[in-house]
């Protein structure tokens, strides 16, 4: 016997419904999608495919049991205030992997080739000739080697770069030096030319791109945040740009995204901002893996990639 | 018995001479080493390392007889007022191949991925998301794939982009779709996302990068040029930028380097100049190289990567 069909919300500010609710219709045609706001009674909402929560909230949704998130992360959908018996499960996209990976390698070599030192120069009407240095002379950290860290660890080791990954828990990497926990935090940043924050957002991780973490980095080494906004006390970026400490910073994460027209980034000749464009979802193969999640939960089959709702990721 | 010592004279506004000096005094322990303008009596120089000709041109040596360039390409030696009985080698330094590759790699990573859209947004204070494309779809064609193209293209490939590659004459290369001769010109260049020009510079490449070249291209196609500064139809560039056909350029060589103050393409916010720092020989290893072909020189043995005066190349 069939179960009842369910309905199942949609909702994002940075996944397009129409690439997305076609696909899940025809992949789920016994269920109901809905693309906020168009949700009907919010009585009759059982699922959510989620970037971040509906304004509103999900207490308005009764009956929600479960949270498919379209990020990688979760730390967007304020699991604080959701009831814990609500299941979520992260997005684990094959295809997020190499274009994270992508992303950082774009950003380190921007700067391990000073393409942002020669776009200040030619602003300036200068001919500044700095020679190329060997990756091999470029260490790069990467904190966070989960899904999309170990892609990125590898593939920036690929290159050529030494390859330093840190996490709150032991890994190895092949290729890739790994440090893990507070303790071996000084030893992973001595000497890195470029730190590439890829966490997950937790209590433990918030803020831990400080002042204090800065100052164990040398002189003029580079920061890229595509983690979560959080990860960053901005304040401090600012003062280590201003010191010197950093020599400048790729953010594709933000407290606030986009930041209010009047935030320092906007101006800032060593911020470059990209507009949280470093590793979607692609719907083309992410919408059966949330198809396929969501029709194991139905048949209360173990979902993949359940966020430990006490750990947070 | 042992030749007389000779006199070697090095010259270039870009190659540091007290990274090469000390080296090449060591490694030709025989042989007087000096650096431009410390040249002493200009009839006793035999030999020549050259990036240029230095200010007075090589008329003033009558004893020279052979140049080792230290660039990949010849033509800034302006061979065509040298006397035909002056032999001369390329730079063919092993080290550059994976530097001009690094160099064309971070350039087409930042046109892939937008950074250059993302970085005129900021300027403006836009917050315009652009989702990511897989490189799969964004097909890059190189120029010339002689030592530096056939890296550089490979590297391309092996990064996940369509490669391919068009040289004068025929030439075939693992993981990338070959064109050669001018027939063939209009199907390599149709659909380019981008294009890479790393051809030498002859009679027949000179101003290869023009109006009807670039018309063959898709609209919103990017160049980059890291052949040298004559390939480039700079008129034709900006009026390709002007309309859209091109949607940004990089160049790393110029017609005049660096360009005058008034040159259009520095206050141009879609070209991007880098100082002649794509690849560059590392005296560190080509030092070694430079000291061994002379060595062939003096004992009358085959040099390696002589020019070919007649094709200029």
């Amino acid at each position: 016997m069939e179960a009842a069909p369910c309905t199942v919300l949609f909702h994002s500010t940075l996944d397009d419904p129409s690439e997305w609710i076609p696909r899940l219709s025809t992949l789920l045609p016994n269920e109901t999608i809905r693309a906020w706001p168009d949700e009907g009674d919010p009585a009759n909402i059982d699922l959510a495919v989620l970037w971040t929560q509906p304004p509103g909230g999900l207490e308005r949704y009764p009956r929600l049991s479960f949270v498919q998130s379209l990020g990688a992360g979760v730390n967007q959908l304020e699991l604080d205030v959701l009831p814990p018996r609500l299941r979520v499960a992260r997005m684990v996209d094959p295809a997020m992997g190499p274009m994270m990976a992508e992303y950082c390698l774009t950003a380190v070599l921007r700067y391990h080739r000073r393409f942002d030192a020669h776009e200040r120069s030619q602003r300036a009407g200068r001919w500044d000739f700095i020679p190329p240095v060997s990756p091999r002379h470029f260490p790069v950290g990467v904190m966070g080697v989960g899904e999309l860290g170990a892609v990125t660890a590898t593939a920036l080791a690929a290159h050529g770069f030494p390859v330093r990954g840190w996490s709150s828990r032991p890994r190895s990497l092949s290729g890739v030096t790994c440090f893990a926990g507070h303790s071996e935090l000084p030893a992973f940043l001595d000497g890195l030319a470029a730190l590439v924050c890829l966490l997950p957002l937790t209590a433990q991780t918030r803020g831990i791109l400080n002042a204090a973490l800065f100052d164990r980095l040398p002189n003029g080494a580079y920061l890229i945040n595509a983690g979560r906004g959080a990860h960053l006390v901005e304040a401090d970026l600012l003062a280590a740009l201003a010191s010197g400490r950093l020599a400048g910073a790729t953010l594709d994460v933000l407290h606030e995204e986009p930041p209010p027209s009047d935030h320092p980034f906007w101006r800032h000749e060593r911020v470059l901002l990209t507009p949280h464009v470093a590793a979607l979802a692609d719907p083309d193969g992410a919408a059966s893996l949330v198809a396929d999640n969501i029709m194991r939960f139905r048949r209360s089959e173990p979902v993949l990639n359940e966020v430990d709702r006490m750990r947070g990721y």
